[in-house]
């Protein structure tokens, strides 16, 4: 766990996170999962392959995560576990700029999601993150459904 | 210039600079020049227009240079005067992992540039303005020739 960053480095990857990375949550289809919909969450940095090692001293400064190549060369750094995500968005909030909503709505979602008693709950949760649409930005835009 | 900027946002802008920032010279053909090329030195950042606001808010943490906005849409910051690059890097460098040596590079070419004196010294220069493109991983290298 990213327990006790130091300032100076909470400072760099917030300035890292809002230059390069990404704050996202994905409603993946689970028939497994009570409500049909497995929430994943996720931080990632991205970068060239060629830069694997400095790469991997700016992820070591986030404590947690890992690191993997992808198919297409890049090297992308992943935080995805609840706690280590609450953990550190909790830490570098209060230094971001471009990304603080979306920290901001990470950290609600997860609140949110302790909260879900029924379908109408999950519904609502369903709804916050498709926020996370409008503040990234992706032009293709698409509404969950829930009820198919 | 961008005198006495914080330990935090240094560490905040080295983050930027490191994963979207952007360092380098090029040497431009320019028959006005006594060498026959300009020198032009640039650090930038980018940011879609919708983070317009946000992203004037990074760039005013450097204290210098300008904003614009690309044909294309992105909005692009620039630093390109001599003295706020020197400036700017001599105190972001300490903080930097991924753009270290470009920031290197920069600071050691403003150096060997006062110190031009002929054609040859010139053509050294060159050679050294030529690391930037290893440094930046662009695909289509190409040496420069001085000699047409």
């Amino acid at each position: 766990m990213s327990k006790n960053i130091t300032v100076k480095n909470l400072a760099y990857l917030a300035g890292f996170l809002d230059g390069d990375g990404s704050i996202y949550v994905r409603l993946k289809p689970n028939p497994t999962y009570r409500f049909g919909f497995q929430i994943s969450p996720c931080i990632a940095f991205f970068q060239a392959k060629k830069e694997k090692e400095n790469f991997a001293r700016v992820c070591a400064l986030a404590g947690a995560g890992y690191m993997r190549e992808r198919k297409d060369g890049i090297m992308e750094y992943v935080i995805n576990k609840k706690d280590e995500i609450v953990d550190f968005l909790s830490q570098v909030k209060p230094f971001l700029i471009l990304k603080r909503r979306q920290a901001e709505l990470m950290i609600k979602i997860f609140e949110m999601k302790e909260n879900v008693r029924d379908q109408k709950d999950f519904e609502k949760l369903a709804g916050m993150i498709d926020k996370f649409r409008e503040l990234n930005y992706s032009k293709k835009r698409k509404r969950h459904n829930l009820t198919p």
